[in-house]
């Protein structure tokens, strides 16, 4: 047994509160490396071996060199001492906090080596430290708008000299199309229509340039979009039609015209605003390099002084303002990583006040681990699938062994909670479209899409991908919206609208259990199994140009039916008999088989 | 290379900003596994081969199965890329947050193999989020009093049926000796003398046991004790002295007769108070099963629902009040780990606000990252270094490596300026006392003292210890304090006296670097170094009853000078050449070495 390799923390995704009477613990071995792992648990103030509980964890997940094992325990007194037994052929080993122990069972079946203040402690289950994410972001579908490409519904308010929207413009780094609110109100039954119930909004506010991550003014909605109570009514129309709205929160920086820092740049040291940004030394200059901290070295974007209690009042209150007066449901935190912990604790206070129900997102590329302890943020942008879905489906840069240890990886990277509301996206206005990654391949498009859809998590459509748009990085990715139906792909967003109501139909397909049941080495095709108290999905996707067959085992006995996406099939019905199905697949085929019940 | 020994987490005790300009990162491999260890870091927008800095780490730790490497990097704008390089012969391993890669080393020398984006991340070093121990603590010296049990000086207070103070006198459980403020306030000379600078107080709130754990108004000195006033001036005679004033809070949970409490025992859920506690049902009954929560399964002490704003708005005002009206210095939290984060970070807000150089210190016996991060406490009390030292110097149960090997785990498990102020005790009102855990032995209670007043952290003395007080388990280890100075053990004293003295005279023996010398399998001898710009001091000390011989190597060449301890040895140079010294120790012999400047 591989003792080095062998790994659990306390209070932390390997030992977490799930809920207010459920402990998750986790434990990591190395890969095929033991035969059984037990968790030895009881009351940390009456650990004795009549008391104590022995009970096998499940291996969940494994990657290239650990395997996970997973349990859950419902305290009675919402405290825990622990330790851990490894069983390998007829050896056990003891693992508590003190160390490893080769160990014997006693004659209860028990073997306890240490004194209990050697066990690792889940202290107190104390509910407000539970990381509780709002229960309707599980059931959330998605939808992201870059509102200056989505639709120009008021004409009025164009910025001058703006671009025709036609079907061949071309988006650059600094024109403007003349989307806006009202745009985005005369398109919510199109929304109702494709079935998504959330929108995430790219910022609103007012600012310079078209993608507006450069505020000027974080209380005003951009007059090229529209007005604050134009703002009201969209969140309003869209809230008629079930659709939640979530904002960008650009709080790690302002834009270059937000007032104080133009005031900073005009008044240096003696501007009232000079401590609202970090400067280095007055007056501010960029040559031969910045003398003021920024967003990357980016001049124009000066970094915020969120530990300023006027920063911090002024952003907060921006944070209660569009939440409670607008009725906004959430805020996606732009570049959240750089800004202080602290400001962020704040922050969910404030917000969660205004709306216990509120999503909090944050745009964090790596581990979050540290901001996901329940005290920031309910989930973040979750960019490691991402990137496993675009490498096995869309660019086949890796096979389904290598793509089933990258998902699974982060399945216990992070609490499960924050699993099922992690913020799943295939693109956004900061990559290629998806359709592009896929080299323009629509079926693999599909697969990735179907995959997203299937997934632990919440699903994020980019606009326009269900009708077909493509565009390479920015600003090719931010192409106006294809409206005219005749440019429309509309076999593809009937594609969307059937997924999105599959997923919205099955609780099994939001947060029910994830295994899978198919991810060979050298394979570019995989399976995996959907499931709750009354579902059983078996999903199988062939990313590969050639006919496969496999089989797959440890199923539920039953009859299951095709469930029918993109109307290629007839109804068809299959028999999982000694647990067991054959598979076969055609070239970027998906096959998605549903429990009769 | 066993990759699966090697082991990061960003922004973690692996990786944690030491001050506003410096990140520390930490990285972990099998042990004696490989050759070298380098970290390669860059500014996390500019992570180019021309602009990331490869540099090589210090091995700082090794316990049974790891070697623990570290480095500290000063990054310009305050954000960092990174990732690993291991050495080992012609091989290179690349460790990043996408795994590991065997590489090659490219024509400017560094291997670069994957994109910037996959990269370890330290994103941002936010001041905020720093955790900065009040410098004070690491000069500190503690002495833990028991207030019942250390002197009386107002016998007007005296509890009825209080027992003579006499040396033979037998703690119980229930009895009371008539120790006061005063009878602090008579001896704070006494206490300068022997030279501490700090007092930990076991409660002084109003409660109705001997030991104060079971609060009965946390806004009033108990009246056995004296009243505010007389805090008051007891904190202004200690400042005077320059001793720092530590109170113990017991927030956790209440005493039976908190006036809140006892309403809830008398009129049930109609009680204004029926959510101050965790009441399962109403009414409280104790039999079969205790359907309240309480602390451990005491029925008299009810965990405090530290989540409902009353509660908290009244526990957050005393923590303000004492601190801020009376002038204490710090706040020790008992059984702070069953209480909410969320509460320890608006308490850690209300008393930095009320004076920002008070020592917040968590009661926790595990390990204790989750109160660590910068937003709750300063330290916890260090119990996996106490039972190293008892373990080693005073049972006898573990050799010097075994001892090295948990010294240094401890070392690792914490960011650097946490060790610096952790709580190093090595007894209190809760363990048997020092000199019996040593089984009588003078000898041995002085090699356990002599290491725990020569190591990183705050040594915390129990009153009494110093003058050869003895005691088992509670309440055996609170008798009253021993004042009669021919019942006192004076060479003790000096003892104490004297390395109080030369932990203060030097910074080296305070927060210096601290490395092991000699640690070898089968001794009870061990050697360290510890060292700043100015000092070096070697200490070696021999814990059996041999006499033993050994050579240090690694030093630094030069004259030394023995620290006259124990006034048992004359005064004696050491020469070291070629780095290394022959070192002989009698048994129980302590040698302290300092370098001539």
């Amino acid at each position: 047994m591989l003792l080095e390799a062998i790994h659990h923390q306390p209070k932390s995704h390997y030992a977490y509160a799930y809920d207010r009477e459920t402990v998750h613990i986790r434990v990591r071995t190395k890969r095929d490396d033991v035969d059984h792992v037990h968790l030895i648990w009881g009351d940390k103030y009456n650990f004795q071996p009549e008391t104590i509980t022995t009970q096998e964890m499940k291996k969940v997940a494994s990657d290239r060199l650990f395997d996970y094992y997973e349990t859950e325990v419902k305290p009675p007194f919402r405290r825990l001492a622990y330790a851990f037994r490894f069983d390998k052929d007829e050896k056990q080993v003891y693992y508590n906090e003190l160390g490893f122990k080769e160990g014997s069972m006693n004659s209860s079946g028990i073997g306890m080596l240490w004194s209990p203040s050697g066990m690792f402690e889940f202290p107190f289950l104390n509910p407000v430290d539970v990381n509780e994410p709002p229960e309707w972001v599980k059931d959330a579908i998605f939808y992201q708008i870059f509102p200056e490409r989505f639709a120009n519904g008021d004409p009025s308010l164009n910025p001058e000299g703006v671009e025709a929207w036609t079907s061949d413009a071309e988006p650059k780094r600094d024109n403007f199309f003349g989307g806006d609110l009202q745009g985005v109100i005369d398109h919510l039954d199109y929304l109702q229509e494709l079935g998504i119930n959330a929108i995430y909004f790219c910022p609103i506010f007012e600012a310079f340039s078209n993608h507006k991550y450069d505020t000027i003014d974080y209380m005003r909605v951009d007059p090229h979009f529209g007005d604050n109570e134009l703002a009201k009514k969209m969140v309003a129309e869209a809230h008629k039609r079930g659709i939640r709205v979530m904002l960008d929160a650009v709080f790690n920086h302002s834009g270059y015209y937000f007032p104080p820092f133009q005031d900073v740049l005009k008044n240096g040291e003696k501007s009232r605003f000079a401590d609202w940004f970090h400067v280095r030394e007055f007056p501010l200059k960029t040559e031969p390099e910045l003398n003021y901290d920024t967003f990357g070295f980016v001049a124009s974007m000066p970094k915020l002084n969120t530990e300023h209690p006027e920063v911090k009042a002024y952003l907060l209150e921006v944070a209660r303002y569009w939440i409670e007066d607008i009725g906004c449901d959430g805020w996606r935190l732009d570049v959240a990583n750089e800004v202080d912990h602290q400001f962020w604790r704040e922050f969910r206070q404030v917000v969660k006040k205004a709306n216990p129900e509120a999503y909090i997102l944050g745009e964090i590329w790596h581990n979050s681990n540290a901001w996901l302890q329940g005290d920031q943020f309910d989930a973040v942008m979750n960019y490691p699938v991402t990137n496993s879905i675009l490498d096995f489906f869309a660019k086949g840069e890796i096979d389904a062994n290598q793509f089933m240890g990258r998902i699974q990886e982060m399945q216990i990277a992070y609490p499960q909670q924050v699993n099922e509301v992690s913020f799943n996206l295939l693109d956004s206005h900061d990559t290629p479209r998806l359709l592009t990654v896929a080299d323009g391949s629509k079926e693999l498009m599909k697969l990735a899409a179907l995959f997203q859809l299937t997934f632990t998590g919440t699903p994020c459509i980019y606009y326009g991908d269900e009708v077909g748009m493509d565009g390479d990085h920015d600003p090719d990715c931010r192409k106006p919206m294809v409206w005219d139906e005749s440019d429309q792909d509309r076999d593809l967003f009937t594609f969307y609208q059937q997924m999105i109501q599959l997923r919205k139909q099955y609780r099994a397909l939001r947060d029910g259990r994830f295994r899978f049941l198919s991810a060979q080495e050298g394979t570019a095709y995989t399976a995996y199994e959907r499931s709750d108290d009354k579902n059983t999905f078996i999903i199988a996707l062939n990313s590969s140009d050639e006919n496969v067959q496999f089989s797959l085992c440890d199923l539920k006995d039953g009859t299951y039916e095709r469930v029918l996406i993109d109307g290629k099939k007839e109804n068809e019905t299959w028999n999982v008999k000694d647990c067991s199905l054959n598979v076969e697949l055609a070239p970027f085929e998906a096959l998605i088989l549903k429990n009769k019940v």
